[in-house]
């Protein structure tokens, strides 16, 4: 679907001589009506999520000074879109939401906040649409800043993780949760050199897209490590488990010599006592091979990813659409933009919409409902001609008191094309005027599906569309 | 206050050597939760009129192809925000939501919809945060596609403008309309020479800012006509009314002989006997001195403006804030995007929210009220230590039968710093958890406001939390 989009999105424009093409820039795309209707009724399910874990919500500017964003994304950095230097400041789209957030907090000296940002961000990468990777896509944000009690925020997080992710009915799902200090604390132990903690994680990161022997293979050939070394690696990250995981390790006759693998590894259970209690456990597995690519965490991390089976009937497919969301705590962050480098610690995720987006819009597709894309309760309408100013006037009467109406914009329609209209937009109620209604002051009301009509005196019309509306 | 902020928006950073600024780029800001929660409450009212108006919405990216917005905004192009040049398209930031929405009808062949959208557009202006002109801001845009019968979308429009402006109850307010085809017939009977319409009209576009005198001089002295000519202009570009204006004017010896003029009457006529129907003539005035700077008007031209006191008991003002919105019919412009140049034609109007946004602020300011920026509905508090687990399990529980509700993330929290925090953001209930309450199965429940505490079965605890909330 989203192929035929592609090129459905370029119209040579100029006619022969072809001088441009019609279309979105690269990695980018229109919303349709349709789409526009999908993507609410999936931002209204993460938004009220946010709002029953009491956040409220900001916004920055779409792009920050150039310098605000340099400096935080490592390699990717070369991904970041600038703006054209037309004199003035030197300005960048924004890469994520995290980076303006923590600007946010350290230019307004604020300590404390629990917030979410629904946003789109911008990312010169190799798009693939297809599989909802975009240039230009939305985030869902939600972090909490602050210095609290251990844990409680961070399990607040995969809280809501597991809410968003049930209710938007997307399938099953696991939520891996690890920690920086037990990865750096395991590479300790194990032997690799301090300068080599990041490219040794970053090659323990393809651990959900490659098997281990290609990941030692990498481990040893590119990045120059010892077999022995690998293999003692080896060990540690293909354990998954949960709370008595956390336990077994903190005994581990090596980790346990690591002091930022035993305090990772405190956190941990502490995490799984708080995910018992929200009820979570089943879906959230604690995986020493989870590392995450940017540099800013400090503590926990966490991903949450789409499993097995989906569809329906005799159409079960695997769907492989990997991390639908992540996060992690980054204590470190604010501090880099206060003057004084006072730290806030922060811990949050964000959810990868498109992909969900993307999941969504096939299933509605698949499941061949109709999405409506407006919300009128009626359609004034006449059988007879010469009555568009009473249809004018009526419609002006619905839309005083509050009703969503229409009115088709001429001056004579048939009454097919009106009821066609209807039915094809999913409008559920008529309001036919014709010259003898106007005389008993009634107007007819048409169901459309059922096609019943029953004569409504004018005066209770509202009242009447109001109780056949739903909500 | 905006002007606080734009100091309050610069924190030097990097200490003495003050490397660079903490800061949001010129003419850009964020938005706190306090502006976020009345930015929403606007955008809600606009949004209901709109769909209460059958209207679809859709989206398009923040940018376009450079070409796309070549050529449609004559010399404001300077204001467009180019994107740099990192190898492949040619990128610029949108400057409106009209041209996109024009080249999403060309390249998806649409001939009809009716469809808003929300979204920020971008020009390197001068910028005045204190009166609402922002580098980004947010437009509100609602426009009407296809071939219909003569005026009625377009006097849908002013409808629906009309009713926002009451909704939001900014106070007295004004909707100007002419026609491009009055103007272009009233400039070339009083014998200003084709090629300088534009021009003389960019002149009389001044009327709302200086007196007649002023524009005559300009007109003469620097636009170089005979002052004969500008006399003549000056006494057509004085004239406001309704229908009856525009059945004197149709009789007018000099402007009847313009088949364009007479054009634009006979539809002003025709709009205001539907402006009837839709009883919104007591804001609308036929002014002949609306011009409107784009150049892509085709038709009927609008503007709303407030007007008069502001304010409340002894504290009224004046308050200037000019045009809230506009906008007109514009027919040529998709096929300007049309391979063959097909033509759909359009009418809408954008309305212009930060103006709207910074006089709901002051306002909101000015009556002391307290905005809430979250929705919680209740506090998980305890009076005794060590219940930290006890109050986890009891949110989680309301959090899943879909309660909005919050914990203090501390272990041992006192319960008048929990009091406190519900004070201080809104919460208006309290479920306080003691050794006692947990033996016998209940849960105390404390009106915030009123200070009452009843007790209440923990079976029950959802179903009166949600018998007190509002809504």
């Amino acid at each position: 679907m989203a192929q035929k989009q592609e090129t459905d999105e370029k119209t040579q424009l100029g006619g022969d001589e072809g001088k441009y093409v019609l279309k979105t820039p690269k990695g980018t795309r229109d919303y349709s009506p349709k789409q526009m209707a999908i993507r609410e009724k999936v931002f209204n399910t993460i938004t009220n999520s946010f709002k029953r874990h009491a956040a409220e919500t900001i916004d920055t500017p779409v792009f920050e000074l150039k310098e605000t964003l340099m400096g935080k994304y490592g390699e990717d950095s070369k991904l970041i879109y600038d703006l054209k230097d037309q004199g003035g400041e030197l300005l960048s789209l924004r890469y994520d939401l995290t980076v303006p957030f923590a600007r946010y907090l350290a230019m307004n000296k604020i300590t404390n906040i629990k917030r979410y940002h629904i946003a789109k961000v911008y990312r010169r990468d190799n798009p693939a649409m297809t599989r909802g990777r975009y240039r230009e896509f939305y985030q869902c944000d939600f972090d909490v800043a602050g210095q609290y009690d251990s844990m409680i925020p961070d399990a607040e997080c995969l809280k809501i993780i597991y809410e968003i992710l049930s209710e938007l009915d997307l399938g099953n799902f696991q939520i891996k949760v690890n920690d920086r200090r037990i990865l750096d604390g395991m590479f300790s132990v194990c032997g690799v050199p301090d300068d080599k903690f990041r490219t040794v994680c970053s090659s323990v990161d393809k651990l959900d897209k490659m098997p281990w022997a290609e990941v030692k293979d990498e481990i040893v050939k590119e990045k120059g490590l010892p077999e022995s070394v690998a293999d003692q690696i080896g060990e540690y990250v293909s354990k998954k488990g949960g709370l008595e995981l956390a336990e077994t390790l903190l005994k581990d006759p090596k980790l346990s010599k690591s002091e930022p693998a035993c305090a990772g590894l405190s956190d941990i259970k502490l995490l799984f006592k708080f995910l018992q209690l929200f009820n979570i456990t089943d879906k959230v597995v604690f995986d020493l091979s989870l590392a995450r690519g940017l540099d800013y965490y400090t503590g926990a991390i966490f991903e949450a990813m789409l499993v097995g089976k989906e569809g329906s009937g005799g159409t079960e497919q695997d769907i492989n659409v990997g991390s639908v969301a992540g996060g992690g705590r980054y204590d470190g962050l604010v501090g880099m933009f206060d003057p004084k480098g006072r730290n806030v610690p922060c811990v949050g995720f964000s959810i990868g919409i498109e992909r969900i987006f993307s999941i969504v819009e096939q299933k509605t597709e698949a499941s061949g409902k109709k999405v409506r894309t407006t919300e009128t309760q009626v359609l004034v309408a006449s059988a007879q001609k010469s009555l568009l100013e009473e249809r004018l006037k009526l419609t002006a009467e619905l839309w005083d008191k509050g009703i969503k109406a229409e009115v088709m914009y001429k001056e004579n329609p048939k009454l097919l094309n009106q009821l066609q209209h209807c039915e094809e937009t999913g409008i559920p109620l008529v309001a036919i005027l014709g010259e003898q209604e106007l005389k008993d002051g009634i107007v007819k009301l048409r169901d459309v599906a059922s096609r019943e009509e029953v004569e409504i005196k004018r005066a209770n019309l509202v009242e009447e569309i109001r109780k056949r509306s739903p909500q």
